[in-house]
């Protein structure tokens, strides 16, 4: 009994196992996007598209994987996070971590001497997920590059400037904040401390967590980890806190003697003086903040530097993206160095942010449902329910987003009224296509008035156009304004199709 | 001297080899866009959304990657063909290879009833490429489907007549032709014929090359590889020939009385009879060709099956997209089967078509190199030149296409005269931007104009805005409207800015 009750519990087990496999699943840190969802994308996407065209740029695109070899030694500690495909008998691939990497070796390809070009695309990192944060393993970038030898600071003047103009639409009235620096200014505040130069990369990346943790942690980590004396430490302190409006940053710097020893401090300052000017006349410089304590985490970065950070209510966005001048990183790939410089937009973090304000909240905890559900240590749970946009969840969406974003682009339903006019209602969407009308019909032979009202409401499409054999005999339709309201409470009355009861309610009827 | 010499052209070798592995490629079968291909692409891809949009669909978006366990049973012989990931610790995964089967995942995972969704996206296939006619390890679809149960053939008429209004776009007048069957009136064939039913499969996917294979090859793997007697191969003969229009067919069909004993055969008839009725009244019916040697290699068809071919002079592009219903592919992820019928335009074979058009033909070509630089068997071949679209090589492309598509949307250059007027056009642009106008200024701190009209000529910028002294003075601006021609023969002078010899012409100044 006892070994047939073990039985019947492996059974039992076994059952669950199979269960759980079978369930459906998107892979872990991954999601699906909702049509909800891709409408607002697609805004987004496009309102940031257009900046980049209004600027000039042209558009690429690159294969998501690129030979392995390609991606090596260009991302520093992070390298381990990439992805990397099964080796089938062929070339070794890694699916892109970033889509700068990708653009340099386009350049390198193609001899480009010179391009002002984006690419909106998606990048993979096996990071920890974070997905109610936003932080996912598969995520879009937006990237804007000019590469090309040019005059100083000017393309990167306009670099920064097409920043703050896209950040200007999404968090707008001071709603952000673009925090610059220069890494030869670094390299000369480490040099004139003292710091040995094989160190000043590892040193760098302490710095680059002044933005998360306190002083005291990041010099333990420089002295404990990094092995440097604290004096020297001590002093590298003194100058990390420094921040503050550019041009007073830089009046500031101009005292600094001891500094200025160093050339590397004196180009930084230049460039950044005149980098000051032409923001001011592209008229920007009041959202920059020049912080000593900016020092970003790739290695290929040669010039200056910026990250953005929104400073409006939604606590945990962070870093909205970042970027800087990366003068040697096409001379990986070409013969010769091309110089570039550019930004990477995180627009999943902007999405996140719009899907928050809009009470789309629900998807980012769908989403950690789903997270749960492809845990395996946590194993067990369903979940990674993930709306439709058209089906029964819908219903649980605020009816705020509704009325900002529709799903579907539908303006007309068209209806009939009796049973033998299938083929009349085919027809007619035949001639409301070709006049470029958006319009949909029921896929039901014989539909009641009321279901195909109801199929509109749901779907929140504005007109109905409705023919019966009396229509059909005089040549008219029925041309019926639908206005979709709120969902009626549910104990109200529901016969009547033109009443508002089932939140179609008829405006006009001609 | 000899050991010498050995080891000279051993470091020769070795020198030409690290070289070699340094040069920048992308993976074998894939291909960067160029700024002209993508122009071509997004006009493309809006026109099909367009489409789409209008008939009432919303967008998703799945993963790149699947559970391999996902993807496992889908395709056939042909899952030898998905790309895995290496396993670096998690899940086993899988680069999508349609996006089929994750949109019945995507169904099944959030419970989703009823959905008229579209899908553009990137599938990835491990397949020959063969770049000159288009065919890509990595390549856009354009998926289109209905999920939901309905009244019979109503969605599917729907999805043809989707198909149908796509092509016309792209090869109208007739350009092209949709090869329609039946799933079962196939298996009724069969039975009827007298295929064993376990044989039904290998059989169809015998039947499917009929269009590229004539009837005595197939006839010959029937009987050598499928085991089938000679006689039934005969009789399956008789019947695969058939096609013509719809109505006729189906007429002949209904007099087929041995062929009707069969079930599926009458369920098969009675649904083509239905569709053909709807097509009609929705204006389609005209390029359908019911065609009994259509049978579609995936195993998941479950009805009505077609597929489109060009039919005018583009040779050798073949199928243009195809699709079927599919009524328990959901069923494998979830616990009920919810039917669904799509399609899947291919996309990159229009683009194809488009860019020979255009005479970007070029591009194949370069595609091409880039194969043979990336095939190792091969070696040593330089290539795989991607044009930039910005660069020296775009004066390689036809000047037709630059007049049809520009790279960039840039439409105002903004000039100075004189060397001290850098901050005032910066400000200027910050005019023009804030006015949703798409401008530009030379990255040069004192450019001459006669350099900055070469610009606007070399990027078809149509308006020149000019600023000297004497114009800031005043506070007004000049406007010039340039013409763009034809590049100027080399041996013209080229002093004159405002003449046409650096194929500016000045069409008005004031």
């Amino acid at each position: 009994a006892c070994l047939i009750g073990m039985a019947d519990s492996l059974e039992d087990i076994l059952t669950v196992r199979n269960q759980e496999t079978r369930k459906p699943k998107v892979a872990k840190g991954t999601q699906d996007y909702t049509p909800i969802q891709m409408a607002i994308r697609k805004q987004v996407m496009r309102a940031i598209a257009d900046v980049f065209e209004r600027h000039g740029a042209v558009q690429i695109d690159t294969p998501v994987f690129e030979l392995k070899e390609t991606l090596m030694g260009k991302y520093g500690e992070d390298q381990k996070l990439i992805y990397d495909l099964k080796d089938q008998g062929g070339e070794q691939l890694s699916l892109r971590y970033d889509l700068t990497v990708p653009f340099a070796r386009f350049c390198a390809l193609g001899n480009v001497e010179k391009i002002k070009r984006y690419h909106i695309g998606k990048v993979y990192r096996r990071d920890e997920p974070q997905l109610a944060k936003g932080r996912f393993r598969e995520f879009y970038q937006c990237d804007f590059d000019i590469a090309g030898t040019y005059d100083t600071m000017l393309p990167d003047a306009e670099v920064i400037t097409v920043f703050c103009e896209i950040l200007d639409q999404f968090f707008p009235n001071g709603g952000f904040q673009v925090k610059i620096n220069h890494r030869k200014l670094l390299d000369a505040i480490m040099e004139v401390c003292g710091v040995p130069q094989q160190k000043f990369r590892p040193i760098c990346s302490a710095i680059d967590k002044l933005d998360k943790e306190p002083w005291d942690n990041v010099k333990r980590e420089m002295i404990d980890e990094k092995g440097l004396r604290e004096e020297v430490a001590d002093r590298i302190g003194e100058y990390v806190v420094l921040k503050g409006r550019p041009k007073e940053m830089i009046e500031r710097l101009d005292t600094m003697t001891n500094l200025l020893k160093s050339t590397s401090a004196q180009t930084a300052l230049s460039e950044m003086k005149l980098l000051v000017d032409y923001v001011t006349a592209l008229g920007v410089i009041d959202r920059l903040c020049l912080d000593l304590s900016l020092a970003r985490g790739l290695e290929y970065y040669t010039g200056v530097i910026y990250e953005a950070v929104t400073l409006s209510g939604e606590s945990g966005i962070g870093s909205v993206g970042g970027g800087g001048r990366y003068d040697h990183l096409v001379g990986m790939f070409a013969g010769k160095d091309i110089p570039a410089v550019g930004v990477s937009i995180g627009i999943e973090r902007v999405f996140a942010a719009i899907e928050s304000k809009f009470g789309l909240k629900g998807d980012a905890s769908s989403a950690a449902a789903s997270e749960t559900a492809t845990d395996k240590k946590k194993g067990g749970k369903s979940g990674g329910a993930t709306r439709d946009g058209t089906g029964s969840q819908q219903q649980q969406q605020s009816s705020e987003v509704h009325s900002v974003v529709r799903d579907a682009a539908t303006d007309v339903l068209i209806c009939t009224i009796g049973d033998n006019l299938l083929l009349e209602r085919l027809a007619m969407a035949r001639e409301l296509w070709d006049a470029g009308i958006a319009c949909e019909f029921v896929y039901v032979e014989k539909p009641k008035l009321n279901k195909q009202l109801n199929h509109a409401s749901d779907n929140k499409i504005p007109l109905a156009v409705i023919m019966g054999e009396d229509e059909l005999s005089k040549g008219v339709v029925k041309v019926r304004f639908l206005t979709h309201g709120p969902p009626a409470p549910q104990e109200a009355p529901a016969a009547d199709p033109t009443s508002s009861s089932n939140g179609v309610n008829t405006a006009t009827t001609q």
